[in-house]
């Protein structure tokens, strides 16, 4: 399974695409970077002239490397309610990119997110994204911030498809 | 000019499309209701459904009736960021719609919006209905409540940019 991250924001976007590989066994499945980065737009460019930018960018990003879900970070809290609904505009856009190419979008809360990462959701930044950079086998922690958050929320998303999937195989052995 | 005033909403989301008619003196500009409604959404759907539902309803708007400019309500307050966020989603679409198009999108406050429909910006919801039924010349209050708040910020829009052609014109002959 492919799964694009995408960390929302008015000025850094970061995605990262992650494979789930499954090994001949099905016990040893490795995590594999495809690619991670962020679509920077200008602040002093109008909002809509940024979120046509933002959803051509992702757009892009999609056709390229065709993953077959997408996973955000979703957010309970904000500073105020003005940058909450800043931020839920680049939110609808990548919501919009994803629906377009058909593709569910998952949710997780911050706290999920370093969980299925680090394995603690109290965890500092820097633990995940070095976490990321040892789960992905990189050679450096990746840049801008926002690329090593977005791969942060695609591996969020495999650890908990994948253990659904383990739950459902067990639960439809189960019920024959 | 013609102007397409949007009304974002998580459920509802009005549209109001409205001509500026100028008359041969230029003095008794007329405002006429081009056509308005609202595209409803089911809370049930997934956002990005939602999202897409709103974007495509907004794009044949368009497509269909060529406005000039678009106009949307700009929210400095909301109930708290969960609801700010969820708002915000729609409003990205709605301005990536309008940026999709080539179209500028103008911004007003709900005091903005009053002051230029009725002329006291802490005016009554019943009160901006009963207003923009009579500018527009229309038969009774247009339904839902959210096609005539549409209304209203097209109407706003309109007022706002014709008192500036109009400045615009007078500094443009001081100048010369």
């Amino acid at each position: 399974m492919r799964v694009l991250g995408i960390d929302c924001g008015t000025e850094y976007t970061g995605y990262g695409i992650v494979d789930l590989v499954a090994d001949s066994r099905g016990a040893n499945d490795r995590l594999v970077c495809v690619c991670c980065g962020a679509i920077r737009v200008s602040p002093r460019e109008p909002m809509p002239v940024r979120l046509s930018r933002i959803s051509q960018g992702l757009g892009k990003l999609i056709a390229a490397h065709q993953p077959d879900q997408v996973a955000i970070e979703d957010v309970f809290y904000a500073v105020n309610a003005k940058s909450a609904l800043k931020l839920g505009q680049v939110r609808g856009v990548a919501m919009l990119a994803a629906a377009t190419a058909g593709l569910a979008v998952s949710e997780y809360a911050p706290l999920s997110i370093k969980s299925a990462v680090v394995g603690y959701g109290r965890a500092e930044k820097h633990q995940e994204q070095q976490m990321v950079t040892r789960l992905l086998q990189l050679e450096e922690i990746p840049e801008p911030a926002d690329a090593a958050d977005a791969l942060a929320i695609a591996i969020c998303h495999l650890h908990t498809a994948a253990t659904a999937e383990r739950q459902g195989s067990v639960r439809r052995v189960a019920m024959r």
